[in-house]
Parts: structure tokens; C-alpha cells; sequence
């Protein structure tokens, strides 16, 4: 028996800001541009109304992006937890923001005076902050969301927030890597909780039996990808364990039945829970063995790419891809991947006001790329 | 403007007979098992009742393999047009195969009397034939199809002959690299054909004005991989080109709509017809890109492999992969590759008596491979 023998994948890639990559795609020639480096592990990117980015990076840092130039780090962030996948993670705008300045940032805090009902170690908290000075600095903090239960693993939290078209926040939590907290309902691990804009229950909750007031669903084990279709339909992707990286449509109280069912198995090779399905468990809508780890998603809403129209993107960290999974109603009907083994570990993808995809990656020289029709 | 600096995969495959490569799978650790080496670009398998395989080479050879030990070539093989990717190509048994011992077999076949009526070149054939004397020799050759147009080109042959549930077969033919003939209805090419096991016509083919009578639907490229489900529905893959591989679910009349729609593109990087989608024309169930080259394709029907029931086994040629469609009804719901970059180009797909799965390689050593979980 000869043991396996895996291809090996070299990368030759060097790529300074200004340098494009090209590929061919079902849109065309597409040319991945890079805009930006130097930043620390990037986590989120988010539009202002000007045109401008905000960037997370984990460390801690909300940066300005405008025409590539880095600006900040603004003043005024949360005291984040900074170890392991724990950090400042995601950024959102209010509805209103051009009106009140307000966003809201997901990051991993450790256990202070709510940790003391809680446990002790780290969790996951949404705190609404206002954007002032022209981007500037941050002010009027207010967590208004904390998990339910802290741990010290410093693995699988998560996170991303999404404002929902009625104004409540769609926040996505990992399991911590304690797997069987995602089939706590009174835990809000493993789980996306919805929440009103000022942390509050709203009262078309599913609030089942038995499950924390937050809960919208439960049974997820470490999403990293969140967006809204037009019709207010959230979706999600979550990374699996070894295969089984999962694409949801999550309903209110639908339980998407990690660890009891998954595609994917073990890191040793054991397998995970009972199979692939059980009765009163979601399936999800598409998933991938092997993983690509997807991180990042958003539906292609602009004009520049012909065909793309509410399809999704998402990113892949392992997978270190774009890839577009074209959407047919409910059904996903192909996959498409863009820039295998190009562009690093891609950990957020949004799709411009130009109509543009613009994604970051998750290294030490993090960058900022845009992928556009070649030329445009 | 840097150009693109594609990753570069080295395999460092050396893989003797009795060699075996693992990997881990939704179904466990998996076990590749070279069988036999030395095949001549293989192109179809075939089980017969007593688990002994039928293999085609390109070059014209029909070879019995048992238990690894390949004999033959069997006598009386039909003249074949060994050149391009044409030659000997697809093996079927009939379903009274115990005690007729009749097989089908496609192939290439150079324009002689028949040419004089339908153009000079090369079209694809089905003959009949009688395995006689313990697999040693066939006997009474008997062309029961030919497609009713010749031509020059040595491209997109197809061919997969299926025998439906009653009796009747399904060939699948490719458009010989001459685009527009798939959307030619007086043309078999680009097309899947429907016989009687005389080649007669079924009186209940769709039969579609201007169609030719043999036609059951039209719109495809060179579909490489064909295979029935237990209702008797028709299921096959083609290749695209630079992307826009497709799994079809082919129903009568229908046009699958190569090369007005296709989600790929010309190899130049050039756009090939009005796009992806047009009113009239069938969408895939599923399509690749990049494109893996599908070839070969079996509903997974064993006991083995727990969890891959009903779903859908095909190869990848330039994919050298071998990759897993979970179906669910109608749809995909996921993709599972394995062994990819291992194997080598993997040209045909079946799953075995014993519920391993059996897969040869497209090579000048060509090889048949044994997929099972690790020790079995």
C-alpha cells in the first residue's frame, strides 16, 4: 500500500499593488486588480455612501480605504480579544447611516462583569457605534448584543451581522469548537440570532420552546458568510469540519443539524454524528467536500458582469478562490471557480457600486483586490 | 499589467499494479487500487454477468479483464477509424446478454459505401454484435446506426450507448466540432439518438417536425458519459468548452441548446452565442467551471459506500478527478471530488458488482483502478 500522494500546488504568485491577474470566466476576461496591501488580516469590508470602504482587521483596526489609499485606523473601537480566530470581525451600516452615522461591529471580547453569570474565557458581542468626523473616529459605543455563554477555546466565533429589510440584525455564531453547543437551544452558540437594532427581542422571533429568546436558528457550526436576497431571505455559508462546508437559506426555528448531521467528517478521519440526514434536521441548499472554507458572501447585484444577476460569491480561505454559485430560485444549478490558487486566502467578497467585486485576504500583507471586466 | 501566473500542480504519481492511494471521503477513507496497467487509452467498461470486465481501447481492441488479468483481444471486432478521438469507443450489453450474448459497441467508422450518400470523413456507428466462445470472439456483425452525416473532422465523436428499460438504446453523439449541426434537426450530430435494438426507429420518439426520426433531443456538445436511472430516465454529461460542462436529464423534443446557450466560452476567451439562457432551450441540471471534462457516468446503486446511494459517479479528464453529484429528486445539491490530480485522466465510470467503484484512465498506459473503502 502506498500512502497518498497529494499534487502539489506551488504558487509563484507576487503581486504589488497595481498589478492585475487575468483569467478567463463565464462573464469574460475578468482582472483581479490589487488595490491595496499591507493590512493585518483583514476580516470585513463594508461601503460607505461615498464610495469609500471600511475595512476591519482583526487586530482590532477599522480602517478607511478610499481609491486604495489607508487611512486610520479610526478612533473609538471596541477593546476586541485578539487571538486565535478571535478579533474585531465584522462591519455593517445602519439603514440609516447617512442620516444617524451608525454601524455596527461584531468582535470577540473577553468575560468581564458579564462574564461573571456567563462563564469564563471569550464570546462574541455586536456593539452599534457612530461614525464621526468624516470617518474619523467612533463614538457612542453600545454592545448591545452579548453570547449567552463565554468559553476559552478561541476557535469558531463566527461572525457576521446583517441588517435585515425590516431593520433587525441577522449575527451569525460559531459553536466555539465545542460541537455539541450548536444543539443547545438555550445557547446561542452555533446558532444566528436575530435582534432588533438596539439589542432588543423582536417579538416575530420564533421563540420556541426551550430556545434563548435571540435564536432564529440553530444547528450551524462556524458561519462566516451572510447576506440578504431582495426579498429579505437571509442566506449563509459555514465552514464544516474535514469536507462539508455548507451554503443555508436559514428559516426561523429551523435546525441545520450540526454535529448530528454533515457531509463532512472528523480532522482524524472518524466520522461525525449520525450521516448526512435525519428527520426534523435542514439540508443545505449546496455544500462542498472538500472544503473550500468559505468566508465572505453576497449576491451580484451590479451591472458589469452580463449573466452574474442574482448569483452569489463567496470567498474561499483553504479553497483561496472566488467562486460563484449560480442561483436558479432555490436551487443552486453551477458552480464557478475564479482564480484558483491566485489571490490568497479570500475573506470577505462584496460587490460595489460599480458593479465591481472587491475582496480582502486573510494574511500578514492582506489586500485589498478588485475584480472587474478586464479594462473596466 | 501582470499576466496571469497560473499554480503550478506536479504530480508525483508512480503507481504500480496492486498500488493503492487513499483519501478521505464522505463515506470513510477510500482506497484506489490499480488493477491493471498497460491499457491502450481505454475508453469503456462493461461487467459481465460473472464480474469479468469488458474494456474497449480506442485503437480497436476489445479486452476481458478478470480479476486484474487482462486477455484478449478478442476476434472480430468491427473496423474502426482509430485517429483524433475517434476510434472504438463505448460497450453495452444487451439485457438478454446471459443468453443471447449480444453487445453493443460504438465507434468511428470511416465513410465507405455509406459516405457515398452522406459526405466523405468519418461518422459515429452502433453495431451489434454476439460474444461467443467464453468471451474469445464476436460474431455476427451487424451495423444496426450510422450517424447520417460524414465528416472530416476527428473531433466530439461522443458516443455513450445506453439500453433503456425497454430495450430500446440511447446513443449520445457529439457535433464533431461543427457547432451549428447540433442545432441542425435534420442532423443526428450533437444529439442523443433513440433506437430499437435493430436499429429500427421507435414509433414512440418524439419525432418533431423536420427532426430526424432516430432524434430524442438535440442541443448537446459531445456528451461523453450516459447512464439510466432505475425509472428509466436518461441522464448524461458533456463536455463545454472553455467551461460550461453540463449534466443534462435529456427528455424527448428537447433542446439542450449548445451552441446558441452554454456557461462557457470559446477556447480563444471569444463569447459563443446569446448566452446563457433563451426561452425554448433546456438549462443543465448542473455544470462545471472550469471545466473538468466529464466522461463516464453510473448512479451509484451499492452497498458499500454508505450514504451514495442514488447519487451520481463521473470522471474528469482534464479534471483528473473523480467526482460525486449528490442528487436529491431532480437537483444537486453538492459536489464531492475525489483523488483529484491522482489518477490521471479518467475516461469511464462504473460501479461494480461488489459496490466498488471501477474507473479506467485515458493514458498510453492506461489503467483500471478499483475505488473502495480502505481494506475492502
Amino acid at each position: 500500500m502506498q500512502a497518498l500522494v497529494p499534487a502539489l500546488a506551488i504558487s509563484l504568485l507576487i503581486v504589488p499593488v497595481g498589478a492585475a491577474q487575468e483569467v478567463q470566466s463565464s462573464a469574460g476576461v475578468l482582472s483581479a486588480t490589487v488595490l491595496s496591501e499591507g493590512l493585518d488580516h483583514p476580516w470585513a469590508l463594508a461601503f460607505l455612501p461615498d464610495g469609500r470602504l471600511l475595512v476591519t482587521e482583526r487586530s482590532g483596526q477599522l480602517l478607511v480605504i478610499d481609491d486604495g489609499v489607508i487611512s486610520g485606523p479610526i478612533a473609538g473601537t471596541p477593546d476586541v480579544y485578539n487571538q486565535g480566530q478571535g478579533g474585531l470581525l465584522d462591519v455593517a451600516l445602519a439603514p440609516d447611516f447617512a442620516e444617524s452615522g451608525k454601524i455596527y461591529l461584531t468582535f470577540a471580547e473577553k468575560a468581564g462583569d458579564a462574564g461573571l453569570q456567563r462563564g469564563q474565557g471569550t464570546a462574541v458581542m455586536v456593539a452599534r457605534l457612530v461614525l464621526e468626523g468624516d470617518a474619523g473616529r467612533l463614538e457612542d459605543q453600545q454592545v448591545i448584543f452579548r453570547m449567552n455563554k463565554f468559553t476559552t477555546t478561541n476557535r469558531h466565533f463566527g461572525s457576521r451581522v446583517v441588517v435585515g429589510n425590516d431593520g433587525n440584525l441577522f449575527v451569525t455564531l460559531g459553536e466555539r469548537g465545542e460541537q455539541d453547543r450548536a444543539q443547545d437551544f438555550g445557547d446561542l452558540a452555533g446558532g444566528v440570532a436575530r435582534i432588533g437594532p438596539d439589542g432588543s427581542v423582536p417579538t416575530d422571533n420564533p421563540q420556541l420552546d426551550g430556545w434563548a429568546p435571540e435564536l432564529w436558528s440553530k444547528g450551524h457550526r462556524n458561519p462566516q458568510g451572510a447576506t440578504l436576497r431582495a426579498d429579505g431571505q437571509l442566506f449563509t455559508v459555514e465552514h464544516g469540519a474535514r469536507g462539508g462546508d455548507e451554503l443555508n437559506n436559514p428559516q426561523p426555528g429551523a435546525n441545520y443539524g450540526w454535529p448530528v448531521i454533515t457531509y463532512g467528517e472528523d480532522y482524524s478521519g472518524l466520522p461525525i454524528g449520525v450521516g448526512t440526514e435525519k428527520e426534523g434536521l435542514e439540508q443545505p441548499l449546496f455544500y462542498w467536500d472538500p472544503s473550500i472554507s468559505p468566508s465572505g458572501l453576497d449576491f451580484y447585484d451590479g451591472d458589469l458582469l452580463a449573466g452574474w444577476q442574482g448569483d452569489l460569491l463567496t470567498g474561499g480561505l483553504s479553497g483561496q478562490v472566488l467562486v460563484r454559485l449560480d442561483v436558479e430560485g432555490d436551487t443552486i444549478v453551477g458552480e464557478e471557480r475564479l482564480f484558483a490558487g491566485q489571490l490568497g486566502r479570500v475573506r470577505d467578497v462584496k460587490v460595489g457600486p460599480d458593479g465591481a467585486i472587491y475582496l480582502i485576504t486573510d494574511e500578514d500583507n492582506g489586500r485589498l483586490i478588485r475584480v472587474a471586466p478586464s479594462g473596466q
